[in-house]
């Protein structure tokens, strides 16, 4: 049979031009492991059920809560429960691996111009 | 209500000595984030129902299947679908990040002196 295949994160990044157009890279049973550039505000928005991982690979990313905010970098990680609202901005170029269920809607409970669906690697 | 608090991926490695002893660090949803160092050959082993995705942070890993192998370094993820058998080998010390659903035993289908339970963070 075929080998799974492995994923490099920059070769992958750097076929990517859209921010925050999330690219799905691999495939864990009912959840993805998604890739995506921020720059700018995100909306705010909440998840009626599904948590999401954010692990910083490049640039600074604050991601705000409506009680205050946490101020990652490379190397971190934040794990949003749901249903709490946040929004994540960026003030320079973010580079971020996100962990969510599969079929996770970008914008949560806000349908809008920002809701994008996932494209597969 | 508190804050979601980041985790730095560093400063956890840093506080964990046992090669192949995973530390949950993050929940999402039904699924785990967790941290391991690995040096040396696990056993060979398959999940019936998991998925588990690796991404490697330090060091080169290969991945071993029973027809290849795929050899990792920093900055590169696989998923191993389930049940297909595989072992990780480690010439040298490798930092994981692993995906996976929660509860998944580190050796699969086998019960022996490697099987440990994943400790929180």
């Amino acid at each position: 049979m075929t080998l799974p295949r492995k994923v490099n994160l920059e070769e992958q990044l750097g076929q990517m031009d859209d921010y925050f157009q999330h690219r799905i890279i691999a495939d864990i049973n009912e959840f993805e492991a998604k890739l995506v550039k921020v720059k700018g505000e995100f909306i705010w928005h909440h998840h009626d059920d599904e948590d999401e991982l954010f692990l910083i690979l490049k640039g600074r990313l604050r991601m705000q809560f409506r009680t205050g905010e946490v101020v990652l970098g490379p190397g971190e990680l934040i794990a949003v429960p749901h249903p709490l609202e946040h929004r994540p901005v960026a003030d320079e170029e973010v580079h971020l691996l996100l962990i969510e269920r599969s079929g996770t809607r970008n914008t949560g409970n806000v349908a809008n111009e920002r809701t994008t669906t996932a494209v597969r690697a």
